[in-house]
């Protein structure tokens, strides 16, 4: 059977000692969440993961979700028990303000406890983190008296939430859409089309659904301007606000997939179905973009996650299964061979999981923490710098650390052998589930594109030069440093990588926008492993500083985090080169053959 | 529902214009398949895929195979009469001499319907290919007798075959294995023990199962010098040679996969099994090896024939999914959007797809051509240099073709979106199906070492300086083309890293054998890109010959070619230089820290 250990060391370190999560006790949220209790509520957290969450995951993609002949969906056993403990802990609501019921804790402390919950159990935690992306938009959007409707039960956990965005012949390209939103008259909507890849659309596990639905109201524009979004419940309200009468939506079928079998992915039927508008008419897409940007995040997350989860399941393997002798003579010679940890090849694999990992961590955490400040910072300079980062970095934290992280499970995959193979010992499972985050919420070519088409020149390029300025000046500040240098030599060879390759766009994208395109995934990784050095770079410092000062039985901790960031520097880095090339080639063997010739 | 078209047009540009196969016509076999013949073979092979393998492809992974409680194996509906023209057609025995019932034709022939049959239906295929490396086997080390006894009614298909090397506790190290075999004192031996992962172990079509088993004689040496090889057939035969007896030799379980479920996986008990010494007392592993470099190339075909599916499903489904406006402008300004075609990340998708199933083509049919030489041909010096290639290059297309075989598989659902994620479109399966190839028939770790560890030095490196000279007069030869400049240059830069890090690891691995291990995986990768861009060399200098003398409707075939390849320099080889800056880094960072840290 699979393991899993929530790193709740390293998060705390990143957050602690490289992030300065203190610095940030004058804002809203972190003042309720002192050092002392953000580790409580880590080790609460691995505690849920590892004892609840994990258990369930073999189970829940072996039995699945199964729809029923009645159009209601059953989860697989255990599913609903272990989601009353988490709406129990008040887990649900962790970041979401007071007054709604939530906890009111910053979004980084939600984003570190995510990653352990995700790695235990990707599927189950999926009814959860649609839940929260419906929440963000009521809060965002919704009128005094949706928020006061909607928000307790949600985040309370007794109601769910989902998004409905694809409809069979329009995933990426919205502006297609064609469901159908026809006023009633009483200030209502009615709500007709079909939704498909609904992600927890239909399940046994709460008292009602709150469907996020984008719809055209009869006589919109055309496109994406036309498009509005709906509060649809799959019960409508009594007067006091429960559950009443079964509203015009339900489930048609629920699709068989590659993996998260735990997680029912319904076709949605809408059919009259009583609608309310949230937020403008036609401003639905805007709506929906506010909150990408954390939903984007969560995918992310999702992407570690399963590289984590499935590294540490390479790493006991590797430590337990004796084939081969080392290279460099027998390490085990009372055994009949050694453990496979001593290969250069499999230490090749757990190594690159690890350096990819604990940076992708970090990126993910600060991040997260810049939305904290973004939304939470009274200083104006610093929100928006804030906002900046984040929009920066969202594509890059998608696209990246779920590309990463489906490439890890698959290395840690091949460290079973034959044995990964087999769906017993579980990793074919990591293999399946990590597979989706490259997909949803915006597939990641779509991520390239925003960050190359969008990103980039917002604002003159505002973010991006802050962002080259920041690594820039962690390179120059750091430059006599002997010890840190072979961190700041390759990160500043990468950077200059980068920005060879952002001057290349800005010189042959405008006039012809195939070369953006044609650059876009390559420019998304090449940015991906600046921002990762960059954070091997400020963990390095710290590290090495830590060492410095003397850190008792912390010395292998710290030593542990110089050797994995060197190898991440001599590894990872050399392929900004490769990437420079690739864009600098630009689109025309690209799109040279004509459609015909494929 | 998938599709699948073979490339025949691309297998016989590769054959005739390229490899020049009908410069081999003095070697038996290939004087019996001139081109006319080869072209009417491919004709037939293709529609046996496309028409008979195909369609059960899909039922095969849905159905998988059953065990009953007795012990014994069903198959998928359809498979048992699909193969029953496969053996009806003559293709088990294609290249078995037939003075044992085949039809003694070149390997390279039976290799390009391989493929074909093998993107069609790659667990129904397995099931001919263990049997055609079962009948390599006895063909290469079996008496007169046991030729007689067992080859005839293998290669007409009525009995088909297996390897059964791995046991629970020694996968790649088989010095470990522990299967016993007593002499029964009347010749033959009693075989006790159990093996795993045995592909096609047990089954409902064929009459007979031939097992092929390593396992130690009483009293044999330890480790690899110990072991020797068995036939333990499922029935023993009578007088008559029929099958008559229940041998003690059964299916204990099948394994649950994440894919190829068509095929059953067992877990094999033997139980005293009557069994006969096939070749020299413990002479097991050599006798192992001699059939491994075919069974590898078999399994490197295996990873190009799923990226080719894979790939000609993308483009059916971006030429007709609309979704989007080109960055360019409009392209179906009558429909509603443009197919997703026009994007050039989904175009950088296709064509890296396209350059790779392509070149490595290319390099599979080289590799089986040579083998055919080394098999055939009387001229000594010739023999040695193609044993030399072949011997070189098998780790190379196994390993590289099966990993890209696997990118690209996820690489073309990745094009089909969220569609890609259903099991409904076939995708999942081709993920599913291809990422077996990367761990089966020696992992491609093992792979990457035998290259590194033993090929490379073999025979004072005689086979690599011959494929360098090759390659390196390949670019100087053509060095005043200039319109064969974008190919040579970008391959001599790619051939001198190569070099460089061959260079690297004389001076660096003989000392410090960890820092082969640490290259293993990187010089693995720079040797096929650089084999790789030299089938594109070739091509293209075909190509151009060829437009250059006038080729009618055929302009467009071979412009492509030009295109396609010119892509690959442009896309594929900058990768050279990454691969040889992590080689160069050495094994320090990476075994640095210690098992405990981990």
């Amino acid at each position: 059977m699979p393991i899993y250990t929530a790193p709740v060391r390293d998060t705390l370190f990143v957050l602690n000692e490289v992030l300065g999560y203190e610095r940030h006790a004058n804002l809203p949220g972190f003042s309720d969440a002192s050092a002392d209790v953000l580790e409580a509520i880590l080790a609460e957290g691995a505690r849920l993961a590892e004892n609840v969450m994990q258990p369930l995951n073999r189970v829940g993609d072996m039995e699945g979700c199964i729809r029923r002949d009645d159009g209601s969906v059953t989860t697989p056993q255990g599913f609903r028990e272990a989601f009353d403990q988490y709406r129990a802990g008040g887990w649900m609501g962790l970041a979401v303000p007071a007054e709604y019921g939530g906890q009111g804790l910053p979004y980084v402390v939600h984003t570190a406890v995510g990653e352990y919950l995700s790695s235990a159990n990707m599927a189950l935690m999926m009814y959860a983190g649609l839940t929260q992306g419906a929440v963000a938009a009521i809060l965002a959007h919704g009128s005094e008296e949706q928020k006061r409707t909607w928000l307790p039960k949600m985040v309370e956990g007794a109601w769910t939430g989902t998004m409905n965005l694809t409809e069979p012949h329009c995933g990426t390209d919205l502006g297609l859409l064609r469901t159908k939103a026809v006023p009633a008259g009483d200030g209502s909507y009615r709500i007709s089309g079909q939704k498909i890849f609904i992600s927890a659309g239909e399940h046994d596990m709460a008292d009602n659904i709150v469907h996020l639905v984008l719809a055209r109201i009869e006589g919109a524009p055309a496109g994406t301007k036309g498009i509005s979004l709906f509060i649809v419940p799959k019960f409508k309200l009594d007067a006091e606000g429960n559950p009443a009468t079964r509203n015009g939506v339900s489930c048609g079928s629920i699709e068989e997939k590659m993996g998260i079998h735990g997680n029912a992915t319904c076709v949605m039927n809408y059919d009259e179905a009583e609608g309310y508008l949230l937020g403008q008419e036609n401003g639905g897409l805007r709506a929906m973009f506010t909150m990408m940007n954390e939903a984007r995040l969560g995918v992310g997350l999702q992407g570690l996650s399963m590289g984590e989860v499935a590294s540490q399941n390479a790493v006991a393997y590797a430590k337990e299964r004796l084939q081969g002798r080392a290279l460099s003579g027998p390490k085990a010679p009372d055994k009949p061979a050694d453990p496979i940890i001593v290969h250069p090849d499999i230490r090749r694999a757990l190594m690159t999981m690890r350096a990819f990992n604990e940076a992708g961590r970090a990126l993910v955490l600060w991040t997260a923490l810049e939305s904290d400040v973004a939304h939470r910072s009274g200083d104006e300079e610093e929100q928006q710098a804030a906002y900046d980062h984040m929009g920066l970095m969202t594509p890059v934290v998608k696209g990246v650390l779920t590309d990463k992280g489906f490439e890890h499970a698959v290395m840690a995959q091949q460290v079973f052998g034959g044995h990964g193979y087999i769906e017993e010992h579980g990793m074919s499972q990591f293999v399946r589930d990590a597979r989706i985050a490259m997909i949803y919420e915006g597939a990641n070519g779509i991520q390239a594109l925003d960050l190359v088409g969008r990103k980039l020149a917002m604002n003159g390029g505002r973010a991006v030069q802050a962002f080259f300025k920041e690594v820039g000046g962690f390179c120059e500040a750091h430059r006599a440093d002997e010890k840190l240098a072979p961190f700041t030599k390759a990160l500043k060879k990468g950077l200059n990588d980068l920005q060879a390759a952002t001057m290349w766009l800005m010189q042959n994208a405008l006039q012809k926008p195939d070369n953006a395109g044609a650059a876009s995934t390559d420019y998304l990784h090449l940015f991906g492993l600046v921002a990762l050095g960059y954070m091997w770079g400020r963990m390095a410092k710290v590290a090495q500083e830590k060492l410095a000062g003397g850190v008792g039985e912390d010395v292998a901790f710290y030593e542990a985090k110089l050797v994995t960031g060197r190898f991440f520097m001599e590894r990872a880095m050399p392929e900004t080169a490769a990437h420079l090339a690739r864009i600098s080639s630009g689109a025309d063997a690209m799109m040279a053959l004509p459609a015909e010739a494929f």
